[in-house]
């Protein structure tokens, strides 16, 4: 089967998470009159506000640093085949599911009763998002026939440290048995460990 | 009638598509805590968005795999006209229009009385997308004027096969009469069949 | 003051355009079950969302079709400015306004008490619409310093017939106090005129 | 640690401000046909959204006209490493904030009891924006390594004048304790300061 360029798929993309970032807002609810009343004030209805807040800042920041990441992978493969493509469109279906989770985390992170489970749902998509990154990536270097040229194989090798990416999440998710606190912290520094450099070790053999 | 290029046409058709996928998500609501009272948890309540759950499935897979042959068809139409670009605007109106019918459906499957409404419905409205994208195909290839140089024949054939999209999702509406679950195992069926090889036979005339 | 050249802002563009035509969608809610017992079925609560989907129908077109037309301004116009800009970020903000009217009509269209006041509403935005176009359009040729050499003057003066688009729905809003369907009929078949010919006539300078 | 080029980059931050913008216009509110009844007309309900529409009204202005000045950051910057790409995305993740906070203001404008916090909320979100702004900027000059080569050092300097965004924004937040028409009057009177000229500048060492 033949490959054609991933210029199309790359902009498809963007849009996808682009469009998930921006959406996550629509799910922090304005205080109503009510709400004010009873807590004594906007600024305190609006701290109130703290679990939408925190979901916010999580998925903004996965989706943001997961969309940077997806970058990097077209630095290696530079064209694409139908199995890479719906390989991909499994990731835009994790990641523009996204919003839905953060937004039942949000409504029930105030509640004991169902905070550990609404972080357990949570945590299960970051796992499958890191899931179908994984088979994004593998599809893509599969017998290197969508590689560039001039790949040098330590890059390719760097990437492949998203492996761990699933084992985090899964970790993070199952801890929230524990302490939905602890869960979500790790689901704060896996964010911020995987914004650590994969693009510049890959751009070198770019520039 | 003069042409111009397609660029900016893929470009606002990409934006389309991906705003329309990833609006699907905002039809799936958070349950609320009466829902998980009457349920008996919050992951009964989750399990009970079944529906939402099935039909953004569904309508992803058909957007995105839609989008895939739009991008097909671009391989070989080089051009554009008035015409092919109010072709394409009907095929984004009927691609945009797709949450609603989602949210329809997601609505009324678990009740007997509307399901089969319901699904004649969405089915009707993934008819007349196949049927928009036909029209897009052949304003694109009629009098060969728009094609780009080096078409191969069998390639411009290739994709006519779509001629069956709406035979497919006709029969597969009229059968939400004897069952919706048949009709809606051929939908997903039709979003698999069409998620075979286009590009790839297609772009093997370009490598 | 200087120029740069247009290829980001008519992304920037293209991406309103694209999003404030697939949320009008957002606009169509879903008829719930007392609707569909009161009216006696879901197909029959589909049909009572006609206004919402003559407003979508409508919204899509003329959006549609002032993206082409937009589209058609850069065939002529090929550098930037400040002032440009912000006339572009003022017809930006008009048609990111329409799905608001088209909800607003969508809503009272069966209302003969305010059918007239939000249909003059709707075609009051799509006459500020029409006026930002021509805004756009004077910013963009005057003095010719940001027009691409060798164009020619006839192709100038074919997209100057813009300027009837303020007459035609400043008219279509007034005649909306005789009657709202004849307004309506006005605004489809202005969306229809202007869909003729423009990039047609002005690609011809361009292959 | 190595660098790759800004398109990529561009295309999604332009995703992202487009998002944001055309997202706006879902926090106004259709009258419903109490509320009409209340004020005794549509039209006299549709000026009721007055706080809605001047929400719309500078929000828009200052996420388009951000963009805008965003833009003109490439024109200096055309190299990206993981340092600017997180600052980046910290600028997106309170620009995506922004229809929160005017959504807050439009509900709370009439109210004279709410209406200060509002509009503190409303600038302090500015001011963040104002601030990751500053973060990009500096982030991208630091060292020079991002830069392009033939940049005017005066050019980057009037750029510089974006130091005085954060103390403007602060400025109007505090005035909101004596006058919220006073601060909103700044808000919409720094959007157009910095309406002005920079690319203008800038552009003149690209052309």
């Amino acid at each position: 089967m033949a490959t054609s360029d991933t210029t199309r798929l790359e902009a498809f993309s963007d849009g996808v998470f682009a469009i998930a970032i921006t959406l996550l807002i629509l799910e922090v609810k304005v205080p109503d009159h009510a709400e004010i009343q009873a807590l004594g004030g906007l600024w305190q209805a609006l701290a109130h506000r703290w679990p939408s807040l925190l979901g916010y800042l999580i998925s903004f920041a996965t989706i943001g640093i997961m969309w940077a990441n997806h970058h990097a992978i077209f630095i290696y493969v530079r064209r694409c085949d139908r199995p890479f493509l719906l390989a991909n469109l499994l990731l835009l279906m994790t990641v523009a599911f996204l919003p839905f989770p953060t937004a039942v985390l949000a409504e029930h992170l105030p509640d004991p009763e169902t905070r550990t489970a609404a972080t357990m749902f949570y945590g299960g998509v970051l796992f499958l998002i890191a899931v179908a990154f994984n088979i994004v990536w593998w599809t893509g270097i599969r017998d290197r026939r969508l590689l560039g040229s001039n790949i040098a194989e330590a890059g390719v090798q760097t990437i492949r440290r998203y492996r761990m990416g699933p084992v985090g999440y899964a970790v993070a998710t199952a801890l929230a048995l524990a302490s939905v606190w602890l869960s979500l912290a790790i689901h704060a520094g896996l964010a911020l460990l995987f914004a650590r450099s994969e693009t510049g070790a890959a751009a070198t053999h770019k520039t």
